[in-house]
């Protein structure tokens, strides 16, 4: 099976993740996204497993509502030494670098990768490891806080091959990575 | 007629409007985009004049074409003393503060100006005097630049109102400021 590593992620309009705390209240600036299907399912369908960071790890483990995934997760962090007991079920920790790290997750099987977090997003763009975007830009201007994109060894390519408007408010680019 | 301040611009996918050089040559990575409509005629038929910035004052004196408005351009700058002797029947300069600036032009009888310039737009957003933008989205992950956005008093929300996904792959996103 091809490999693939894809990216399904909101912003805000000026290209946060998470304001200059980390917050993520300001998705909520439009409560009635809740009430519409924005793709993930399908999305989430269309993958094998995840890999995030530690802090995107943390985060999700964090909220107060059961697991919210049913496929393997890839914790990926230089600095932890284990998923915590609570989680071993739920997601394994995998170390090296991003070449070694797919090769290990490639061998357990799974190749449809949804990469996620600004951190690891950005370490796979780095090496021009991601092969489709999915961005949900929910409209609003924060002025400041973490960015979803930073600095790269060379200017990628992409081309946005649909794009749904929801409610009247929110946007959602698909890009995918031209390789020419 | 009611005052109506719009954007018009392209951005990279990371939200740049200029290389950190300040070179825009990535804006032809896809240069088919030069043989289509994408809006522009109809937008600047919609305004009454243009509100530019000195660099991108100087930028557009500097390109080897006739001078392309046909509306009134006024150029705010605190450091330029007069408008260059072959753009006075162009261009004009205003100064001020926005406020000042507006009442100056509005008084004229331009209501509907087209908002040009990163530092300019930025000054706008900061005073939260942006009435919509359309921004159209070059597919190109540049890593650094010069940021179509920035620091911003407070977060400001808008709502996108029509998406058009031009040659498979450029979008450009139509977004309102959402008062409420």
């Amino acid at each position: 099976m091809k490999n693939k590593n894809r990216v399904f992620i909101a912003t805000s309009l000026d290209g946060y993740i998470a304001d200059k705390n980390g917050g993520i209240d300001w998705l909520d600036s439009i409560p009635e996204i809740n009430q519409i299907d924005t793709g993930y399912n399908k999305f989430m369908s269309e993958v094998d497993a995840l890999v995030m960071g530690r802090s995107t790890f943390e985060t999700v483990c964090g909220f107060d509502i059961d697991w919210p995934y049913q496929k393997p997760v890839f914790v990926m962090s230089r600095s932890m030494t284990e998923i915590p007991e609570k989680f071993k079920d739920k997601a394994q920790l995998v170390k090296g670098t991003l070449a070694e790290i797919l090769e290990q997750i490639h061998k357990k099987g799974y190749h449809r990768l949804y990469i996620d977090g600004g951190n690891v997003i950005q370490s796979f763009l780095k090496e021009d490891l991601i092969d489709d975007m999915i961005i949900t830009v929910i409209p609003i201007l924060l002025g400041n806080g973490i960015p979803l994109f930073a600095d790269l060894p060379k200017p990628l390519n992409f081309e946005c091959k649909k794009s749904i408007v929801f409610l009247d408010k929110i946007v959602q680019n698909h890009f995918i990575r031209r390789k020419t």
